[in-house]
């Protein structure tokens, strides 16, 4: 346990209003002390640090200038919005932070009115900030909508989508630009050099008003003739014309850490704007504490550590992450193959693309938070005869959703999709849950759709999708640590659509789809015990499916139960509609298909998350008392 | 019948190789003739006439300098590429355009190798040239790869994401920006307004070559002395900077109908591009025929016609359209609750939304191609007190779909989804069917999904959802006409998750949702001459679902049938979901889900593409004969 850290100035500090009272000079020790507590509560909580401490001027600048709630502070992913969250009334369960029952770690409007739109993807903070400028205009909600934005986040195509309509309405809009040429990865892009110019060459020596509206907009004492005006009102070589050409009154580049910057001109901005403003800040993520500075990732992302030494608890780790087993596939397949190539958007880390890249760098593309153009890249390669593997998330994939139905399906190119994150995610939440992409692949005709039962299957997959050149193939895995199977040397091509028995029995079959294949041969384990001998197979493919064995199981079986760690109208859905055609259930079956809950679940960790929605080990033992009559499902339920 | 006309040089020209052997001056009357061919064929078929004749000379220009196939030209959108299709050797069969089994409105692969990517969808162009351009480098296809792109779909982020890549990795790359200040509708955005001021001001007067390396690839004889260089070279005050800025060099505004800028232009781009280049070429669109060019749409999409008059075939009409009969219920509404607000991704006509602004100028909102942003500026507008409807096409839906989950349904924002052009849509083919918005949609938590059975039930849905602030709600609609059905003087609130028993009958029911609701009338009335008198219910809500209804069917019958515009994994899945959960199963039903099938269904007329897909009244006739064995359905397969 660490010692808490002395924080006089925070101690008076429970809402935002309290900071009005406060003299700049103790806004500029606040943030000191703000930096302090948030060090200390993620050093309990583990999660992501660097964003938090890279924006801890700017918050308490922004909550001392604005008036929330009145006035809309939406963070950008939410993922930097733990010192908000600190001086916005929930510093006493700051210490819950994404563990069960605590706090979110994004911001989120269910948790508080301080967080007027909740995030966890990125780049939605502009459209949502405009949504409300426009709402307040025509008579809704008062108040000003600022959006704080990441460097990273602006290689979206969605925040450009909003600046361009935002410069086109020219309605009062803040936007923060909060550049600290790092996302979770650095950034990469053209729009990230152009930043990067920006302020490159004597950094806060000059600020630049573009635009003619923008001066007025620079406080008095930077306007006239003191010595900090003098230095930030020089003209820049490179101004901030990108952002003027779409209508945007550019102020910037600032010190985000400043405070003596950042209070005038806020205080200016929100006395003389009028129409759309982009203030670029420039700041440090993991800002203030050596190990979060020092390290490759800035801190962006952390376990539990001690403050002192900044060393991280060492998560026990039993067996390789399903990341790193695709990553070694991959590579493993790539240096046979040289037309398989790698795209991530955004996530080498996260998607063990970086690893890829390390070996093959010519074959590796970061194309940035891009999820669209992503997947038709990816198209192109494929159609220019390359082997594209393009990983991403399945809650990320949800963005270039249009791209894979018309750019990829419609065409049948051969794109492999490697999505990660499948199924519950634990701590991130409901908006990271990758629960949809089966019932949104596989009903795309001519998609091949796999799901791993382990890493080994997974490697396995990866073999399947390097080999299959007939259309696009896409495979799903979980987040976190395999099951510890036995590693294959090497993946073996599988048949298309075709599933396996895992465990021979009677009576039941259990076919899983995925991950669920572990708690299904518990199930399966247990009930043995009372005389139950349940079938288990893995069906691999969700399409096409297994017609003859799936047929086979259920002619032999009482009753089939189908799992997957995914919403209805996917795995479940498409085998209920091969027994439905082929007449099985005219003659009666005890059909029963487990998936996802119809409700988002909140964070938690994953087996809390699979409990809470009815898919552990016991829920499937219960389903097969539950279908064979011999106990109700009630009693487990009560 | 309209006569052919007179076309000599084309006549001459088969493939884009014939062009190699002609002059210059001789590639200018090809150009004349293929507007006139081209004029000349749409006037039988209908389609997009005014997209193509703004790009004739561009056409012309591109396959006399590159060598298509090997060089690859990538018509973004592709509706423009009926002349590019006159010259790849498709000229025979140009007048079947977007007639069942002719020609397809867009590029498509599976069509020739002249359309290395085919389109339907925006601002994919340069993503996938991206793809070719690397795989080139990489060892694949060899050749160039170009994309033309229109100033409209430079609204979409997916555009920006592409150019942001491309000119990060600096691979050669040609984009030509054809900007004809028009794309469906007037183009909005700060972008549109950027483009607009880079040629205002004496129109070709200048040519810009932005960055160094650009002033290299103008043509020699326009970067020296002569006349046409002086006038071309002139510093310009506003310049391409925003491409610069991105990575490209930008060349332009060049004057995209004159083959004497054009031609040289091209051939010294080919020689000497080194990089990603963008050529911005100014055009007309509708260009050289007056009806089209006087017409406010400058002859988007006609239909057949009268050269000479430009007089369009009236269609004839028994019925209002869906899309009007929403925007006059959406018009009633609004002016009842000025919380109503209406959004279209640059589709003000296809959606009806432009009645809507035409009466609520202030309460509308045409964001540009950028569904991404569209959905979630209208989540902003919901959380700030309003009441939106987002008018977008299911297949355009899919743009925005992670932000339909992330934005609207994790946070439960009242937004409404006006899901136009559901189902199969005709002559657009499979690029345009919105088949998947019931499975993306229904498996989101606490959405409401409906679905209108007939013209007089979307007014009532228009109502429900206005009246609906607790959550997310969407109705869906096909295109085209309505049934002709008497029309309600004003909307009525229906009961959220009731549906309604349309014709009581006994043994088997036709569960349907949506418009099949008509052809299931129809089958049940063909069978009730056979003595056979199904039950026909209108679910309405694909969710939340009517459990008791749908219970009690299934009881009282011994087969239930679901119906359905959509593909697998939607209403039919969520109901056998339900049946299966509660058992149904178990003791036996002849249950049946008419889905649309696993193939992209080829464009054709709707009830031809409804006749392929299975699911017109002589189908669900068949499938309740086979159903109750009373029939083979293979007998009418065969």
């Amino acid at each position: 346990m660490t010692d808490r850290p002395d924080t006089p100035l925070l101690d008076r500090v429970t809402l935002p209003s309290d900071l009005k009272t406060l003299s700049d000079r103790e806004l500029r020790q606040l943030a000191d002390e703000l930096r302090t507590e948030t060090i200390s509560a993620v050093s309990v909580t583990g999660g992501h640090l660097g964003a938090g401490l890279g924006v801890v001027e700017l918050t308490v600048a922004l909550h001392a200038v604005f008036d929330a709630p009145r006035d809309k502070i939406i963070w950008d992913v939410g993922h930097q919005c733990y010192p908000h969250k600190i001086l916005t009334g929930r510093r006493d369960r700051i210490r819950t932070l994404r563990s069960g029952g605590g706090l979110a770690g994004f911001t989120k409007r269910a948790e508080s009115p301080f967080d007027p739109f909740g995030a966890g993807h990125s780049s939605t903070s502009i459209s949502a900030a405009l949504g409300f400028a426009v709402a307040r205009d025509l008579g809704g909600d008062p108040g000003d909508a600022i959006a704080v934005i990441g460097d990273g986040a602006m290689s979206a195509g969605m925040a450009y989508e909003a600046l361009n309509n935002a410069g086109h309405l020219g309605k009062r809009l803040i936007v923060i630009l909060n550049d600290n040429e790092m996302s979770i990865a650095p950034p990469v892009g053209a729009m990230s050099s152009y930043l990067t110019r920006l302020y490159t060459g004597g950094p806060f020596q000059e600020l630049k008003a573009a635009a003619k509206g923008a001066v007025g907009m620079l406080p008095e004492a930077l306007q006239e003739g003191a010595r900090r005006a003098k230095e930030m009102l020089k003209g820049m070589a490179v101004g901030g014309t990108l952002f003027e050409e779409l209508g945007f009154s550019y102020i910037g580049p600032v010190d985000g850490h400043d405070m003596e910057q950042l209070l005038p001109l806020l205080r200016t901005v929100k006395a003389r704007a009028s129409g759309p403003v982009l203030i670029h800040a420039v700041t440090r993520k993991g800002k203030g504490y050596a190990p979060a500075e020092n390290a490759a990732d800035r801190g962006h992302a952390t376990s539990k550590f001690d403050v002192v030494t900044g060393v991280q608890a060492k998560a026990k780790s039993n067996a390789p992450s399903y990341t790193s087993v695709f990553a070694r596939a991959l590579i493993d397949q790539a240096g046979r193959d040289d037309r398989i190539v790698g795209i991530t958007a955004a996530m080498p880390d996260g998607t063990g693309l970086k690893q890829f890249a390390e070996r093959f760098p010519r074959r590796s593309f970061d194309v940035g938070i891009a999820e669209q153009h992503a997947v038709t890249f990816a198209a192109g390669l494929a159609a220019g005869g390359m082997k594209p593997f393009c990983a991403i998330y399945s809650t990320f994939l949800q963005r270039g959703y249009d791209q894979v139905v018309h750019d990829v399906a419609v065409q049948g190119l051969p794109v492999r999709f490697a999505i990660d994150r499948a199924g519950l995610v634990g701590q991130d939440g409901p908006t990271h849950a990758g629960a949809y992409d089966i019932g949104f692949l596989a009903n795309l005709p001519g998609f091949v759709v796999m799901a791993a039962a382990d890493e080994a299957e997974l490697v396995h997959m990866v073999a399947t999708a390097a080999a299959h050149d007939d259309g696009p193939i896409a495979f799903r895995f979980p987040r976190g640590e395999g099951a510890g199977v036995e590693m294959p040397a090497r993946g073996r091509v599988l048949t298309i659509g075709k599933g396996r028995i895992v465990r021979e029995g009677s009576g039941v079959v259990l076919l899983s789809l995925g991950t669920r294949l572990a708690p299904a041969l518990e199930a399966a384990e247990a009930l043995a015990a009372r005389g139950i001998r349940p079938t288990v197979a893995d069906a691999r493919f969700a399409k096409p499916l297994d017609r003859d064995l799936i047929l086979k199981l259920a002619q032999d079986h009482e009753a089939l139960i189908t799992l997957e760690e995914g919403a209805v109208g996917g795995f479940g859905s498409h085998v209920a509609q091969l027994l439905a055609e082929e007449g099985v259930f005219d003659r009666g079956l005890k059909f029963r298909s487990m998936v996802l809950p119809d409700r988002f679940v909140d964070h938690d960790a994953p087996f809390a998350m699979y409990d809470v929605s009815a898919l552990n080990a016991r829920h499937i033992e219960a389903k097969v008392l539950d279908v064979l009559g011999i106990e109700r499902l009630a009693d487990l339920r009560a």
